[in-house]
């Protein structure tokens, strides 16, 4: 029984019926939905963490995490709403001494882009899927989402779809604002649909940089915010590797096989100096549990990638399986001079528990080897804290090629908060200057506009003097008229409400 | 002699290895540079404007202002740099109450997304071309510059750069942080360049689409900020059209045949009731003094546009010259159904002086139409302040499809503020949540990074406790740990510094 996925054409229709009731709501209404989203959730819990495991294999343990994580994310965004801040108002009273001729009055804030279409992602049934990040970010910014549920949990997607969807119902949302397809050619469809404004995913490079092909040729090119591969990359400098060689081993095994290595922030790559704690990693890896992937379509693709990884000319198997099919942890090695030149390649993501060890002889050839590596979601560096300015070069090496830098930490385990950024250049994301994790995800699916001497009965709410949403319109940056003509400072008056 | 002009490898090489540098420059050093871009270019005004003059037919009052008004540009993302809060500095401290387990501290800016490559634009010589509004705000950002001269102006070109290049080195930036180069193939090289990190174009919707595509289909996509086409829909009520159709016709015509039409905000197309001012409109716009256009290769694609125009069926010719070939005004008349079944065609810009005017009978369905049309940077409404209610369909519709939405006013004339929007959805831009006029046109070139538990002494100035940058990186927005656990409420505490 299927009673919730449509028609492709049905789903984008509806969502853009309800485009504009949903932009228009005041951002409290929205933040009430999401609410009862969450509670919904939470109150099914125990039938959709067992739906979610016999699907995906993840564990009850793992799956109740994440469950309890989605609904916070959808009351994160919930408080976001409440806050205003997102709407990003600034308002300019007319300034009839405007340095360039006089100025207008001009009223700005950000408004819902319109509806927007999620493709779920494998490795987060409920995090990064139906009612995952991209959803609650998307239906908070006042955009309708359809997902397009992942075939790895067709089951959980529409069961989950079903108990939002009454939800959000129940909280007065307008119908068509949550919709779900299903299968491939459904999600090229509603990609393709004139009335579909933006997308966002979380997967593979190669499926998603499809997609943002097809995105970018539409006859009107939208947005696409793929959030890709990356394989993380970690330093070790010979200090910590002498002070800390057991731990640092200890912990990067732990991160490299956690969830079977199936996370976008999954350390598959470890600079290390050629004396360092290779042989603990290599003994901790061998002892590691083995873990069920999520299907065999994923053990499958590790294990090609894996082949194609080792099979580079002067790389060496550390930990490697007798069964050449089995899934399970790898480890490979290089050194700096062979990485570098065979950067390409030898920085793919295989997704899963595949570690590369790169061994360097000076650390100071580290920072150039990292500046050429294509983006990344996170870089991490782990150093002794009386290390300070041999690390300079190293520290803007892993900033300009990361969205997010660690410091002695590891990067699985992405913290839903105001300050993270889940992003990267290209092609841990097709989007640098955004985050699909974070308060500022909301930011995706908004666009500014202006209103320009517009009478006062007709401007939406937050852009009135008399701010009718109060405190979920906060932050206000008003500009006053100038005092002094220019070609002097610009001593504008500003106010913040 | 060219000394100026690089080839385009040259070029991006050189502005990446200034890119570490100047991003990293205090924001009040890179105001500083901009100040002094903005001083050598006035001080060189006189030869400036008559090699304008020259080169594209704009006359010296216009070019005089615009020169005026692109100093005040570079002068104005000065500012911004020293009210620092373009940095969105976020902050987060460790928190081991988390409610999605215990929270790392996390400290996010914005910093520069590297090389950037901006096309001037045609029909602004000074203030959207080599030292304009997309250089200003990426310069700001931290971004070095490659501008690809239009060929409409290239002495003018060459010489802007060279002042600014001498002003900027004076100033302390590092050499490679401005660069030009010329020629289509030369654009499209840079455009190509693995070390290119972002573009920004104002012109056609058939090139900027081109060059949109290419900017995707590279192995590495990069964000492509184009500002493209727009035919800035007007619309009369039927009251404002009796109360004060001879001013809306002198207003319109004013502004449809200022610059000879040339505008991105160019009103092309006016919904007026079938008794409105037509008549007066053609009157005012056959007495309208003829105005040379940029170049011959756009009066021949404007001749052509119109001729294009005017042959969709049901269309009268209601002003005409005599001699097809010639440029000059033109306006064109169908009515509101013929209009609705050929939106395609009719909505297409013609970059010029001609007017397509829509006429309707019933204002109420006007909306549906608005709402089915391309996406625009402008839409503006002209009615009486005793309406209400009767135009809120109609506000929402122009809203949905336009960046800026102006009340009884002309778009021609965009100020440059803080409250601006100048960008809109697609073909208006193809970057519908940016803006290319205004602060924010900022945010477009740069991304964000956090750090996590990074030592003080390794992180970049702002997010440092002490912020060194001081008012350079204001209202940094810090979250202290939560006093409670979940799932009670969320009573953080937030600073503001």
């Amino acid at each position: 029984m299927n009673t919730v996925a449509r028609d492709p054409d049905l789903a984008v229709t509806a969502a853009a019926a309800a485009a504009r009731e949903w932009a228009g709501a005041a951002p409290t209404a929205r933040a009430h939905a999401l609410d009862a989203a969450a509670d919904a959730l939470e109150a099914e819990q125990a039938e959709l963490v067992a739906l979610a495991g016999a699907e995906t294999h993840l564990g009850t343990p793992r799956l109740t995490g994440e469950l309890k994580r989605t609904a916070f994310q959808l009351r994160f965004f919930a408080k976001e709403l409440r806050a205003g801040t997102f709407l990003d108002v600034r308002i300019d009273r007319a300034d009839p001494q405007w340095p360039t001729g006089p100025r207008s009055e001009l009223r700005r804030y950000r408004t819902a882009l319109g509806p927007v279409l999620v493709f779920g992602a494998s490795n987060f049934p409920f995090a990064f899927s139906v009612a995952g990040g991209d959803t609650a970010s998307a239906l908070a910014a006042g955009c309708p989402v359809i997902v397009k549920a992942h075939p790895g949990h067709l089951e959980l997607s529409r069961r989950t779809a079903d108990i939002v969807q009454k939800a959000l119902a129940r909280a007065g949302a307008p119908e068509g604002v949550s919709g779900l397809i299903e299968g491939e050619q459904a999600g090229v469809d509603a990609l393709r649909h004139p009335l579909l404004r933006a997308a966002a995913f979380t997967g593979s490079e190669r499926g998603g940089l499809a997609l943002a092909r097809i995105a970018a040729d539409r006859p009107e090119p939208i947005p696409f915010y793929g959030e890709l591969g990356s394989v993380n990359p970690v330093v070790v400098t010979p200090e910590a590797a002498r002070a800390r060689g057991a731990e640092i081993a200890e912990g990067y095994v732990g991160s490299l096989t956690l969830g079977a290595g199936q996370f976008c922030t999954n350390p598959g790559l470890l600079f290390t100096p050629a004396d360092g704690p290779v042989d603990e990693i290599v003994r901790r890896l061998r002892a590691a549990p083995a873990a069920p992937m999520l299907g065999d379509w994923i053990s499958a693709a590790y294990v090609d990638g894996a082949r194609r990884l080792a099979s580079l000319p002067s790389t060496r198997k550390l930990v490697w399986p007798d069964d050449e099919a089995a899934a399970g942890p790898r480890l490979l090695a290089m050194d700096l001079d062979t990485f570098a030149g065979d950067i390409g390649a030898a920085a793919t993501e295989c997704f899963g528990p595949l570690g590369l060890v790169v061994t360097y002889d000076r650390l100071e050839d580290v920072a150039a080897v990292i500046a050429s590596l294509p983006g990344q979601l996170t870089t991490s560096l782990h150093g002794e804290p009386h290390e300070g300015g041999e690390l300079t070069d190293l520290t803007a090496a892993l900033a300009e090629r990361s969205g997010r830098v660690l410091w002695n930490e590891w990067p699985t385990g992405v913290s839903v908060t105001h300050a993270m950024q889940h992003g990267g250049p290209f092609p841990a994301t097709t989007a640098p200057t955004t985050t699909s994790v974070g308060t500022a995800a909301i930011e995706r699916f908004l666009r500014p506009v202006a209103y320009q001497s517009w009478p006062p009965h007709l401007l939406p709410p937050p852009l009135r003097d008399d701010n009718p949403w109060g405190g979920a319109a906060a932050g206000r940056r008003i500009a006053e008229p100038r005092r002094l003509s220019w070609p002097g400072r610009f001593p504008e008056i500003f106010t913040v409400q």
